[in-house]
């Protein structure tokens, strides 16, 4: 059985890891680090997820972990990343990595690990999302520029910015699909006298509302037809779900770089 | 069984009218006018609609039409609607007008009219969209200020302005329930950074595609939970049935001057 | 400002309503009772939310609950309701009572009670769920038998019976809008060669999927329009908030008995 | 540029495919025929449409329509579909079979014409139901069992059967990404108690309402997260479109059997 590791394991995506890699019988949880300041070094990682002893002690550094653990789940700092894509090549170990703000030269240090280890890098890791983005991308060049695309995304009361993240990869999605640049195309809000749509523009519309977690629905609209395609997030649980998922398929593969996309593929899985 | 003529009866929605009309069994169609310069004067209006010979011939002026006709709609102009105005006063004919662009004069003169007879004036005959405006309020009332509202509306590519004149008079329907100003709390759009929702907001989010003929969607969300209220018009002759039901109900009003919630109360109809 | 007390305080339902009254600030959390063989008799409240010390000592009589809960919320048994019945009356305070399977003596005791004290009782203390059966009633109304009524709701897979309880209540507001009994018109389910929709049914979907917490659509389908009302839980906390929202409004009322429908009625709260 | 002919012109089909031609302008419609016994042989195909002359001649059988015409459209009756396979197959004219009733040895003809030129045969055109297949498969394959699936399909008050066939395709497409058979697997209805959900079930939900010409969604529902695939149907010229592009797709082919998907395929088309 699968034996898995999760860095950070005190933050909020570490502690979510934890409970995700809890609820599956077909994976082991076998180590967890934290920050070597951190006052939950040592201790048992089943104070973080308020459950019974796991035991699995919180260490302060990857090569700590006991050897069992094969996949190391990573979703921390760029300076951690970096080293614990050292260990990994040298160990070995595969990874799932979900840090953000990585550079260029971070980058380029996880290609040259990927040639020892096999790495799963992606920035959503919602199995949902991941999909539609492919269906996305499908639907977009079957239908072609008779079917005008819309964006709808909602999110809760305290989001600041939008779109979304994950509505501008879903433009982006479409936009490939088309064969053409969002930036080109992209009508991110309409008020007053807007003229008629462009042809081939691809239009979002924002609500912002109450508790909403996210969804995000793209339109396909034709001359007496219409496609949707329709994600909703209920529980922020579903990303650390699919980052364990990540880790299940990646721990069979050889070394390589690949994205979230791969790990969904039918057959290879 | 009531008898209703058309105004304008060549026009676009004077034949929707017409149609709207012969759909059902229970009104008759016994007069139609056009502008005397038209050369549809002294034809059969059946010939409006595709439709065999109705019996009744397109006149030039309202006081030529058959005097079975108990009720006149009237979706035409300004000028013409004065004068209908003044016969129907007269005359004691019932109203149903729909003609946009009255000015405070024209709508004055309504009022003297109303004296002497029922007269139904709405800008928008939908029975479903008039229900909606009244449900929105009661929610907006019942609901209060835990519950973030969101209109969010839907039409064809065509539309040059946004939001919709309809998801406007929904956003104010709100207002009113919350006892409250839509202008002070609106926001139409949203793009980039925006910040947290403000406290109180009314949002708008529009969405331009195909052939849409109307949809809006009103949504209250709270914590925990969402309600929506949606309407849908998928054909046009949802506006001209809803003006012969105002006519059915005019029929049998005294004299005065009535909106189309007032067709839809129940009870009185 | 009001006090609260809890009853039946370690239950799934009590330590809900403890937790909305700890998110407000206009209430006082002032007593909770369990049954008196509870090992949690004699401990802080706190222990049942996983909060600090509250101040509040689970008690094991209503009795003993400080003076100063001027509202008691019950969500217990028959025979816990009857005795809290009992001392509501005596003492004057005010309740809110959630408990199911009442039978008619119990409900005959609660309208003595009710003679002394004000009482809400409801089977459903949603907010949203209450105000849209009170919309589903005025739309069918309005709308009359020209528009066909279909229900759809949605529940996680767990869920054994079809329709949910709340769809049925929606039928049921539908039926007493248009003047008729559900049981005569009710459609539960279609398969196979059903032939035409019978003139004046209401029908019922069923989906079943997931971890949906509950969602239900009531479509009123016209020709060439349609008003949908929707109402989604993603949370089941909200039944729990509704009730401090009654536990609020009955604190101001006279005695008598009351439904939720009465606790959202706007200009009385 | 493409030069279309018609067969049975006058029928429902047969005009709504006249109509998409004359939609477009880079397809020449150049031949339409009707049985030998209609009234309408001989007369210009304009009138079938309420249109002006076209200048194409309504002809009494497929050999007498003009040589330009490369693609012969063909949603008639299986008499006449065999007698159109001989004559394509013999005059390489290209083909879009949308007959209904064929029996064995009709396909085997149609095979057999296959060999000497290129025919689409589907039983239902519209581009969005065969792509939103495809997506369904793909969706299917990809989630996994831990997705519970549900079709949910509306239609108008006369439809005498549940589910539609195309939710029954939709579902046979979920059952082939799961590489399982729907018959194991479908519940076509729920009522009553119903237990809870079989694992691995594909249910329908059917509503009847009004006039909804064809609305189609299919529910992936995961734990904490949902992907929906939702196709609307809100003008049946969109059949007619379909095989407008099916005939300009075909009219590129070599010889060989083709479906809707291969019209669709990226990068072929």
């Amino acid at each position: 059985m699968s034996g898995l590791a999760v860095a950070g394991a005190a933050g909020r995506m570490g502690r979510q890891l934890i409970r995700a890699i809890l609820e599956r019988d077909d994976v082991r949880f076998c180590g967890a680090t934290e920050h070597p300041k951190s006052e939950l070094v040592g201790t048992d990682a089943g104070l973080l997820v308020g459950s019974a002893s796991l035991g699995v002690t919180v260490t302060a550094d990857i090569a700590l972990v006991d050897d069992s653990a094969e996949t190391i789940i990573d979703f921390t700092s760029p300076e951690n990343t970096r080293r614990i894509l050292r260990y990994a090549a040298e160990n070995k170990k595969k990874l799932v990595i979900g840090t953000t703000g990585l550079n260029d030269e971070d980058k380029q240090l996880m290609r040259q690990a990927a040639e020892q280890t096999a790495i799963v890098f992606a920035s959503n890791y919602s199995v949902g999302v991941t999909l539609s983005l492919e269906l996305l991308a499908m639907a977009a060049s079957v239908l072609g520029p008779d079917y005008d695309v819309e964006v709808i995304e909602a999110h809760h009361r305290h989001k600041v910015d939008a779109p979304s993240g994950t509505a501008l990869s879903m433009g982006e999605a479409v936009a490939l699909g088309q064969n053409k640049n969002l930036n080109d195309h992209a009508v991110y809000a309409r008020e007053g006298i807007t003229g008629a749509r462009p042809d081939g523009a691809i239009g979002f519309a924002t609500i912002r509302a109450g508790d909403i977690i996210g969804e995000h629905t793209v339109m396909f609209c034709g001359q007496g037809e219409r496609l949707e395609i329709t994600h909703k997030a209920t529980d922020r649980m579903t990303f650390a779900r699919g980052a364990i998922r990540a880790a299940l398929w990646v721990s069979q593969q050889s070394p390589g770089l690949y994205n979230m996309a791969d790990v969904l593929k039918p057959g290879r899985s």
